[in-house]
């Protein structure tokens, strides 16, 4: 209880700021109405008639909208490849006040400490971060990952972290609907918080007993009938809009006059180049708007609802006691963003003061690449990519027919100094005519990831992620055509949004050189390596076949 | 977790219970279809196609709709003159499986130990009964209470009761808003827990103070507009249907397409009669639909929404993983109840079994009643009815006069053997020719407020009530015409709520017989020593103006 605020909302004690003569989108009633706007110690102590006595600072928007901060249900920050720090500055200027994050990736590679890195530079990030802990690192046991997170460390963790509104996506269903004495453990306790879902495709009697766990949210719906049937079962949809998954198109259409308190918008995977060109939860709400979707309802699901569902105080809405963060907009069509107010404080770019960071995690102990021979083996098992998805298909060809089809070599280098293992396959579709690219971001252990015409290249790829600690790279011939640093655990760097879209946009070039024809190429080597997507996987163990759930040669 | 529940789901396992054809009201998506219910260990494992296999019992529910059962947003259990236990028996009948309940009137007579009473016993009842912490315990020093709950009483009740909510309606508008420490400090000690709110008629600036000091609900709105206002500044309305005070139809046409999430119902005040004959929240609902609200909207208020206000879980909805509360009735528009399912067990009066109880707080230190003489006073100053309110008037009448008005003497005896403090007034307008009446049921402090021709009339009701130990009673000529028995804190009894109906009608055609012209005796008189409701009462210390908030002479 803020004595001052109270004070100010009853106009004995002068405000902080006025927003004066603006329109104000209020969440809670539909209305959208000239309202003043005093703001006193970062929250909101009164809408309605005011005179610029009544603060030290008045700002005229007239003719602007006003909007409370955006609130992303469900992100994985490190996808963005910026660091907390650098992720807030980004998605702030976007309108973006909050999210919800779930540090997924930088636990599969650095556990308990990565968490701690995240939670200790979200502190200095400008937007708040709110972490839900990860429920499966490792995803599974078919490849090294940096750490493990089980459930003694989980419900440690959770005691540690009282703040985490709860357990982040729990993508193990036949762990929960089967009983995996892990898994539930894990849920256990996490007893009293929230358990966020992920279940793609779930429905029935199946789809009952996920909920009936208590799992009440889920990210994953690609179609308008899966939505309806999981809101109707009582769970929370979060609609995505990311950079590779799009579902809002599909799921726009949904949203009615009863489930509309119970949707929310969200990014989970965003790269640098979609925050910086369209926003991530801005997007969500211009697309809803374009779609027909009515404006103050549109910013309800990038807003309040987000807060309910996560029990999140006093933010959300633009109403006494709660938070300031507000932005200003253009028109509730093009949605232009005129200024943001985070804890009543407008932003600038000169708020948001990063540090150079390092967190190492990039350690290769055994670099002696050597492409396996088929030894009289007549055929080979080859790992099909398919455009702009993340699962693929196999083929098989006769080993003497390789030059014939577009096939490269794929490998899986263990990256934790654990054990060496190298991983080995072919993959055709990629397009790769000489040279090589590699990566550190590859789901969702994070190895080392090199697509190469032969082992040379390869090797050179190799040493040079070495020398840069992490990140991705195109070589050939000895030479480094196009390199981005990800020093912070081989995932995320401090560099902004532009930065690092203009080195995407300069690795997608580079790759373009070297014959690969898919459109982002470092985003389909990414998931090239994660073995709970179907078809063929490469990990660091060896070629594994999802659906078999086992691993299978490469050659017979 | 309950992994047999989830296995039921599955159809692994066989359910207990399997409510078949019926159509299921979904508060999610708003449908109206036709489901099977599946329930195991009194919780919902799936809604769908089943078969008679699925459960060890079928009950055949075609042409019957279900809807969740229903949530009473806040209550004074007391007020219905039943305990926890009666109560609970009463208003399940009538589809109300949960109620957040605030217990001011026991907590007002006996404190703590009042509030413990309220605890244990509400553990046998047949609902779900959520209590919030009294706030305002005793609501002034103006009277003797029959106990008080400071600030360190509340730190340590909260640390006690874990499970309580937050705070009960926090009425010292004037304390919050201009910093009174002791609720402030109150406040403090229910950090992170839902504060209720009472402002009646609050507005603008004011209300946006209250607001920012987090309170978040309201169940005072009388007006379409008041309720907009507060629904505006993200203030719940808890839309108020009780014995006395009857809110609907001024506030149904403020709910829409955008608000109606954060809009609930609740009865507060509600007699057992009242209950009895339309039921609590079931009067709420069918008032809503004859207006024109949708069904689903409505039942949605009278379940869900309330659950999400105080974040109850796995309540207010039939969902995988709910609670097993349902209600079958006949239609959507006369909702006539047929049966009750809590935790997933049909409701038949065998269920609720209760026990004799008495709770003695009564106690008179002094039974010399003596009405004031005027002592050569010209004026008097008369307490002066006003039909079917509980605000008074003031007049002022010559001495002499007084056998030319409706004139009787009011006395109230502080009745907890601490003082023995005996108030005395006159009052105009409730038709008393002869004998007395007595009520030890009189807001906030409850002492015994008695009616009387004459202070041997006065005597005799003294006396009766004394040897009842509480309750209500009309008494003539030393023969008691009508009584009940409130042997629990004088507040309340184990009866029926037909019981307590035939009770208070006999009270009523008693009281009648005496010449009371007015519909609710006894509620009437309940209020007449309530000294922070206008204009002139009457407290064990003596006649109280409250607009002046102070004492005022009987003559002069």
């Amino acid at each position: 209880m803020d004595r001052q605020l109270i004070q100010a909302a009853l106009g004995q004690e002068q405000g902080d700021l006025l927003l004066k003569g603006g329109k104000m989108v209020n969440v809670f009633s539909g209305a959208v109405e000239e309202k003043d706007i005093l703001i006193k110690n970062g929250r909101i102590a009164y809408c309605g008639q005011c005179s610029e006595k009544d603060a030290k600072e008045t700002v005229d928007l007239r003719g602007r909208y006003l909007l409370p901060g955006f609130i992303d249900a469900h992100i994985h920050i490190e996808s963005s490849h910026m660091t907390p720090q650098a992720f807030g500055r980004a998605v702030l200027q976007k309108g973006t006040c909050a999210v919800v994050a779930d540090p997924h990736e930088i636990a599969n590679v650095a556990g308990e400490e990565g968490i701690d890195f995240m939670v200790e530079d979200a502190k200095k990030s400008p937007i708040d971060i709110f972490f839900m802990l990860p429920s499966a690192v490792p995803a599974t046991n078919k490849e090294t990952a940096g750490a493990e997170i089980n459930a003694t460390d989980t419900a440690r963790l959770l005691e540690k972290y009282p703040s985490f509104p709860g357990l982040g996506e729990l993508m193990n269903v036949p762990g929960i609907l089967f009983g995996d004495p892990e898994v539930e453990n894990k849920i256990h306790a996490a007893q009293g918080r929230i358990l966020d879902g992920h279940c793609p495709g779930l429905g029935n009697r199946e789809l009952a007993a996920y909920a009936a766990a208590g799992i009440n949210s889920d990210h994953e719906c690609i179609s308008a009938a899966e939505a309806q049937e999981k809101l109707a079962n009582g769970i929370t949809v979060f609609m995505r809009e990311g950079s590779s998954a799009k579902n809002l198109d599909a799921l726009l259409p949904v949203i009615n006059d009863y489930n509309h308190s119970r949707i929310c918008f969200c990014s989970d995977d965003i790269n640098a180049t979609d925050i910086n060109a369209h926003g991530d939860i801005l997007n969500c709400i211009k697309k809803a708007v374009a779609f027909g979707i009515d404006p103050v309802r549109a910013v309800e699901m990038a807003t309040i609802n987000t807060a309910n569902h996560f029990q999140l105080k006093n933010r959300g809405a633009i109403a006494p006691g709660y938070i300031a963060d507000i932005v200003a907009v253009s028109d509730l069509e093009n949605f232009t963003i005129e200024s943001v107010w985070k804890n009543g404080i407008a932003f600038t770019d000169a708020n948001a003061i990063l540090k150079e960071q390092t967190f190492g995690t990039f350690v290769l102990k055994n670099k002696n690449i050597s492409f396996p021979q088929a030894n009289g083996k007549e055929n080979m098992r080859v790992i099909r990519v398919l455009k702009e998805q993340i699962v693929t298909a196999e083929t098989i060809y006769p080993v003497a027919e390789r030059k014939d089809h577009d096939i490269a070599n794929l490998y899986v280098l263990e990256r934790y100094g654990k054990n060496g293992n190298i991983g080995y396959a072919l993959i055709e579709g990629f397009g790769l005519k000489s040279g090589a690219i590699a990566s550190s971001v590859a789901h969702d252990s994070h190895n080392l990831l090199i697509l190469a015409t032969n082992d040379e290249e390869a090797r050179f790829a190799a040493k040079t992620m070495e020398e840069m600690g992490g990140g991705m790279c195109v070589v050939e011939n000895g030479t480094v055509k196009a390199a981005m640093d990800l020093p912070v655990g081989g995932l995320m760097c401090t560099e902004k949004a532009q930065t690092i879209a203009a080195k995407e946009e300069e690795l997608a070039k580079a790759a373009a050189e070297l014959g690969i024809a898919l459109t982002s190429p470092f985003m389909t080597l990414a998931f090239m390596a994660l073995p709970v997507i179907p078809k063929l996987k490469l990990t660091d163990k060896g070629l594994f076949d999802v659906d078999l759930f086992d691993f299978v040669p490469l050659y017979f």
